[in-house]
């Protein structure tokens, strides 16, 4: 509730009692919270050299994060493509689900994230 | 650096020295944070009856959001789709684009909005 009231101000997402008249028809978490938690599980659990550093990518939300849920993040690296302009870096293709203690998909985020080859600066390439 | 410290503690994202060295050469806001700002800005500016709820869309960071940037988002309808299995419910394609006060484009994501006709309770249809 307290991401909601920064991010997402929503009575479904702050308020038990009027949640019931709305979509989601309990309390439901403000998917920028998921996707935010998410973030911070991958940070935690991908071994990336340099950070997890990524432009973007298709996002869902089949469920919305509920109170007592307990996520985990599985991230699947589907692919790594070798740029071809800079030969100093790469490009990994990431599938990243986010279930609660029951199994229920709450996210899918697939990012395509930066990498570098080994001893390779950032900064540089 | 609140956000980040929460939800993507990596240096670029909390230490101005340390990031001198990283992709981004300088502090920069963590992408879920702009994500995040939008939304806020969305809930506060796009007009629908019983609340904004999207299951997600295509999101992408041109750019990074950079100390001192004010943002601002610009959503357009870009369609609204009648639900062939529920006669009270649509959905709509929007295209929120934000960015900052010199114009440098920071998020783009293109939600599916969920939408009610006028007079249908959300938690019936």
């Amino acid at each position: 509730m307290e991401f909601a009231r920064s991010y997402d101000p929503q009575p479904f997402h702050l308020d038990p009692e009027a949640s019931a008249e709305t979509f989601f028809k309990d309390l439901a978490a403000s998917g920028w919270h998921t996707a935010a938690i998410t973030m911070r599980l991958i940070v935690e659990s991908v071994p990336l050299a340099n950070g997890v550093i990524g432009g973007g990518g298709p996002l869902r939300w089949p469920s919305p994060t509920r109170a007592g849920d307990v996520l985990r993040v599985h991230t699947t690296i589907e692919g790594i493509v070798p740029s071809r302009s800079r030969p100093g870096r790469g490009s990994i293709n990431a599938r990243c689900l986010t279930r609660n203690q029951h199994g229920e998909l709450r996210q899918e985020f697939c990012p395509r994230l930066i990498a570098w080859k080994r001893g390779v600066a950032p900064a540089e390439a």
